[in-house]
């Protein structure tokens, strides 16, 4: 299981105004709370700053990864800011691109930047029509994308796939098309990893958690093995190792055990 | 999905002293309460009751069904006692009966009460030799125990198959025992039900609750139908109705907006 946690984000009022007034302190102690928390992966997104999105990525970057021992998600729409976090990272840790897509500007920009710094990539299923919204879409647009990318040298194990969940108040298929989507990857790709946010699945619905932690676990015990979220939220966390242990991936549950004794959840 | 409401039990301590002192009150406030939290049978077992067995659950049984609109689910290991239930159960709502298993002896004396009260059966996977360890045991098992209840005349949508949960803390496999055996049921036998209590694959570890809810999620994520629970216990009521919906069983939400509304569950 790997997390990459989500909170350095600008779209995040605090955050935001601790990039602005470039203050070092707020920054270290959100990303070491995160790695603290079991994050593998810092997400660093500061797409709100327009005007200097590249020199704040560079910033982030530096400041981020002088307090913690994991590696960053470099995370923007921008392939200029892209290779500025990219550049300021370290080589030693495998980063990670948070992210590519099957749209052709999208594709033909980012995947340089994965070949030259040797990076893990997101891969958000969509093109240049959209996000699909069938079952069969979908698949089409996996096939392409990891196809495109294994045959220009990305390996399969390098490749974190997101199936883009879709918020069931409008489609009820839309959890049961990624959980369907997960068991076509384990089976055609089995060493691609799988990747999601997951509270897009309950927009426009009351008690966001509950179906947020659901299809957490529905996801996970479909072979899903990757999650973007906040790693500082106590009860995720336990229905993750819950999960884990659960699935048959935890001897004499250890590691659940590991982390109750560590504060890292709460029943 | 269909919920078993499993307070009623005398093994449990308020239960067994309302039991004992007749307090019609309190018994019929439990079995109310459970069937306004959305309970479809109402679980009666007075095991603790050594001596008078047969007599408390017939008092039960009058006293529960002049305030419930359900059925009951008459629990006991003693056929005489599961009798005495039976005859005192309204026959136009159909009961259930908690239960058969392959054992020689009981699989005798439970399936004439089946076929004479005309009730749904939960068929426990255990045999002479106990509760299997190897999921080919318990696939062995489910074979005989179904084949035997179908050409005994038992409809197949009459038979709620337990596979019997075991605490993952001894056997890192035991859930995924059951998870597999779920796939099996339902490729095998599509109209027979599934049904599990959750407790016992948490037993021995801490934050119990953590794993008995996401247990419910990964058994109903491959199929499970049915739960003998508290349905009182309004963390798990949000997630039954979250992994409902999830799982693409309830346009537009419906069930779980009005659930929500109704109070029967929290975030």
């Amino acid at each position: 299981m790997l997390i990459v946690g989500e909170l350095i984000n600008t779209s995040r009022e605090d955050v935001n105004k601790a990039v602005e007034s470039k203050n070092t302190a707020y920054i270290q102690e959100l990303a070491s709370a995160q790695f603290r928390a079991g994050a593998h992966y810092i997400d660093v997104n500061c797409g709100t700053q327009v005007l200097n999105e590249a020199k704040m990525m560079s910033w982030l970057v530096g400041t981020i990864q002088e307090v913690v021992d994991c590696p960053l998600c470099i995370d923007s729409a921008d392939p200029v800011v892209l290779e500025a976090g990219l550049s300021t990272a370290d080589p030693d840790k495998k980063p990670m691109i948070n992210s590519i897509t099957a749209e052709g500007e999208t594709f033909a920009n980012v995947l340089p930047l994965v070949k030259k710094y040797n990076t893990n990539i997101i891969a958000l299923c969509m093109d240049d029509n959209g996000i699909p919204e069938t079952l069969d879409d979908k698949i089409l647009i996996i096939d392409k994308l990891v196809g495109d990318l294994i045959s220009n040298g990305v390996a399969q194990d390098s490749i974190y796939l997101d199936p883009l969940v879709r918020p069931i108040s409008t489609d009820k298929e839309a959890g049961t098309d990624v959980l369907k989507a997960l068991l076509y990857i384990r089976e055609k790709y089995p060493a691609v990893h799988t990747i999601c946010g997951l509270s897009n699945v309950s927009f426009g619905l009351p008690c966001r958690k509950v179906l947020n932690q659901t299809f957490m676990i529905q996801t996970m015990a479909m072979g899903m093995d990757s999650y973007i979220l906040d790693p500082l939220d106590r009860k995720m966390m336990g229905l993750i190792y819950a999960s884990n242990a659960l699935l048959g991936n935890d001897s004499f549950c250890r590691e659940y055990l590991t982390a109750y004794k560590n504060g890292l959840y709460e029943g």
